[in-house]
C-alpha cells in the first residue's frame, strides 16, 4: 500500500512531477467523495484553475479512472459541462479476512460500492496457516472473478488477520487466537499466475483495518479517535489526524494487555490482570456461565436483553474493566472519541453504563465521548478492501502505470 | 508556532510559491544541522541542482539568516566555494519556564547555542498568575536585552508551564501544582511595547517542550519515543515520526493519572490509584519519610546512594508503579524507546531496576528500551527556546517578512 501522496516524502525535494501526481490525487478524491461533479466544481473545490483541472481530468479519463456521464444542462449557451464520476469499471480493491471462526473476501469499486462478497464459517483456531490461507484464496478468487466479469480490474489484495503484523511486512508475528507465529502470508497464500500473483498484497491487523473502515465509512467519525474492537481478543487502534498510529514495530493498540489490576489473574502474554482477563470473550462468557457452542456472543446478548442476572453482571464487570483501561488510554492519548466496534458493538447496551461510569469518575477533564460503530463485525473486511481503493485515489499515476 | 512547511497543508493545492518556501526551509535545516557547508554540498544533500540552491542561498543571505564564512580552498582553479553557516547575529529563540519552585529564561541562536540565560528560585505554588508572570517577564527582558546586545533579533517567545494548555491557545486550563485554572498567559504577561509585545508568543506544557528538547538535542534519540518527565507531577509526551502527539484538546500525555491500582488511594483528579499516588514527588518523599525542605529530591537521591533502606524502598515502589503504567503505555503506543527526563533522571539508578522488571515480565514482545535523558531538568526551557528556532528553520520566509 502506498502512503498518501498529498505530501512529498520527507527529505525529498519538491518537483513538478510530484506536484502533478499530488494534484491528480486531489482530483480523484474530490470526485470519489462528492461526485458526480463538473470540471468547474472540481477546480473550485481543490483551488486550482479550470484549465489545470481539465488537463488532470483528461489524464484520469485516459487512464480509465474517471468517466464522463455525458453533457449536463443541454440547451444552455456555451460548452456544456459534463459530470465526472469515478469509473465503475475501473480498479477494484479486494479485501480478505481471516477470523478465528470465519473467512471472508469482498471486492469494492472506486465509488466504495461492494460489488462481490463471499463468507465461509470455519473454525480456524489451531489450524495450520497453509490450509487456512488456501481456503481463503478460493474466496478471493471467487470475488475477483465476479468483479472481473463486471469489468472491474482488481488493483490489490489486503488481508486482515487477528494478530500482530510487523510494520511494512506481510508477516503475522503472533496471532495467539489462531496459534500462528511468524507466519509469512505472502509465502503461503497460493498465487496461481492467472489470479492472485499479479495483485499487490498487504496484510494488517484486523483492529487497524476496522479503525480505517470507521474513519472512511463511519458517519460523523472524527479524524482523531480510539477504536476499540473485540472478536476473541481485544484490540484497539488510534487514528490521529486521519492517520493510523502504527507504533514502531507495527504493534500499537494492544489494549487487551493493558494491566487493569496488576496483581490479577495471570495472562498468557506473561502479564497479570490484563484487560483480556476481564473483558475478553472467554472471560466474559465464563463469568456469565456460558459453555462452548455456536455464536455464544449472540446468546450472551440475548440473555442480557432478557434480563439474565449472570449475563448482566458479567457484562457489567467487563464494562468496568474496559473503563479502567480506557481511562489510562484517554489520559495518554486525548482522543476526540472512543468508538466500540466488532463484537463489542453488539454488547454495548450492557457494557456502556459501567464503562462510562469509570471513565467519567476517573478523568478530571471531561472524557472523550464513547460511541458504538455501525459497521460492527464488517469493519475489518471493508477496511481492507477500502485500503486498496484509497491507495488508488492517493496515487492514481501508480495504478495507471 | 508554525507547522513545518516541508509538507503542503492538507487540502491546499501545491504552488510554485509553496515549493520555494519548502525548499528554502530544506536549505536552512541542512546548513543548521551540518554546516558549515558549501553550496555544492547543500545541493547534494537536499537533491536540488547547484543553480537552484544558489538562488535559494542568495535569498537567505539577503534575509540575514545565512552568512558566508569567506572563500575556502583558495588557490584551486575555478570559483572558490564559500562555506555557509546559519547567522550568529540572526533570529534568536527566547524560551521561558514557570516551574513550581523556579522561573527561568534563555536565548538560543539559529545554531542552537545558548547565548543568554537567567534563573530565579522562587516558590510559585499558590501564587496568583499575574505576579508570577510579571516576575518571569523581568527574566525574559534580561535575556532578550543580552541577546540584542550581541546583535541577535528575538524571533519569538515560548513559555513552558507545568499544566495542561489548550491546543492552539496560550491558556493554561489546569496547573494543579500551581493552582492555576484557565489562565491566559498572553493576557497576563506584561508586554511593554519596547520589549515583549512584538514577539510571537506560544505556551505549552513542560512535558511537551521536554520531549521536543530530547528529540532535537538528545544524542541518538529516535524519532519515535515516549518521554516521561517528573518535577512535582508526572507527565509524558509521545513523539511519533519526529512529531509531538498532542491529543485533540492538547491534553495527551497525562501518564500521572493512568490508573495503576484501580481501588488505590483517592487522587485529587477524581480517580483512584493514579500513578501520581505512587510515583509523584509527594508520594515518594512521604514513603521515604522525608519532610518539607529545600531540594528534597536531591536529599532523596543522596540517601538512596548512601544505602538508606526507606529511600530505596520508596524508589522501588515508585519504579514498580511506573513500570505498571508504562506497560499499558507501551502496549498502546509501541514506542521505539522510553526516555526518563526531569527529576526522574536524577533518581533513575534506583527507579530503573523495578521499572524494567515490571515492563519485561508484563510485555510479551520485547519491550522498548528505557533510557535516561542527559538534559535532565533543563529540557523544558531548552525545548521552548528551540521551538522558536525550529519555527524559523521551518519557514524562513515568514521571519524575513
Amino acid at each position: 500500500m502506498t502512503a498518501p501522496l498529498h505530501e512529498p516524502r520527507p527529505g525529498t525535494p519538491d518537483t513538478q512531477q510530484g506536484m502533478r501526481r499530488r494534484n491528480l490525487s486531489r482530483v480523484m478524491h474530490a470526485v470519489a467523495t462528492d461526485g458526480p461533479l463538473s470540471r468547474a466544481t472540481v477546480a473550485q473545490r481543490i483551488g486550482l484553475t479550470r484549465a489545470a483541472v481539465s488537463t488532470l481530468v483528461d489524464e484520469l479519463i485516459r487512464s480509465g479512472l474517471i468517466e464522463e456521464l455525458g453533457p449536463q444542462r443541454p440547451g444552455r449557451v456555451g460548452r456544456p459541462g459534463s459530470a465526472l464520476a469515478v469509473s465503475r469499471r475501473g480498479p477494484a480493491g479486494i479485501g480478505a479476512e481471516v477470523g478465528v471462526d470465519h473467512l471472508a473476501a469482498c471486492a469494492v469499486d472506486l465509488s466504495g460500492a461492494v460489488r462481490a462478497r463471499a463468507v465461509r464459517r470455519v473454525a480456524n483456531r489451531g489450524r495450520a496457516p497453509g490450509p487456512v490461507l488456501k481456503e481463503l484464496s478460493v474466496l478471493v478468487r471467487e470475488v475477483t472473478a465476479r468483479a472481473e466479469r463486471e469489468g472491474l480490474r482488481p488493483a490489490g489484495l489486503a488481508v486482515a488477520v487477528p494478530g500482530l503484523v510487523a510494520r511494512g511486512t506481510r508477516t503475522v508475528v503472533r496471532a495467539p487466537n489462531l496459534d500462528w507465529h511468524d507466519t509469512d502470508v505472502s509465502a503461503l497464500l497460493p498465487t496461481p499466475a492467472e489470479a492472485l500473483s499479479v495483485l499487490p498484497l498487504s496484510v494488517d491487523n484486523e483492529a487497524n483495518f476496522g479503525a480505517l473502515a470507521e474513519l472512511w465509512l463511519g458517519e460523523g467519525t472524527p479524524a482523531d479517535f480510539l477504536h476499540v474492537s473485540a472478536e476473541i481478543g481485544i484490540g484497539a487502534a488510534l487514528v490521529v489526524d486521519g492517520k493510523l498510529l502504527r507504533g514502531t514495530r507495527g504493534f500499537a493498540g494492544e489494549l487487551g494487555h493493558v494491566p487493569v489490576r496488576p496483581e490479577g489473574p495471570a495472562c498468557p502474554c506473561g502479564g497479570r490482570g490484563c484487560l483480556e482477563q476481564y473483558a475478553g470473550e472467554e472471560a466474559v462468557l465464563r463469568a456469565a456461565g456460558l459453555g462452548p457452542g455456536e455464536d455464544r456472543v449472540g446468546l450472551l446478548a440475548e440473555r442480557a436483553a432478557a434480563g439474565n442476572t449472570d449475563a448482566r453482571r458479567a457484562l457489567r464487570g467487563a464494562g468496568t474493566a474496559l473503563g479502567i483501561a480506557l481511562t489510562g488510554a484517554v489520559n495518554l492519548l486525548d482522543p476526540r472519541a472512543v468508538v466500540l466496534g466488532g463484537a463489542l458493538s453488539r454488547l454495548a447496551p450492557w457494557l456502556l453504563p459501567a464503562l462510562e461510569r469509570e471513565l467519567t469518575r476517573r478523568t478530571a477533564t471531561p472524557a472523550a465521548g464513547v460511541t458504538v460503530s455501525r459497521l460492527g463485525s464488517d469493519g475489518p473486511l471493508l477496511g481492507a478492501a477500502h485500503s486498496v481503493v484509497r491507495a488508488v485515489l492517493d496515487d492514481p499515476v501508480a495504478v495507471a502505470a
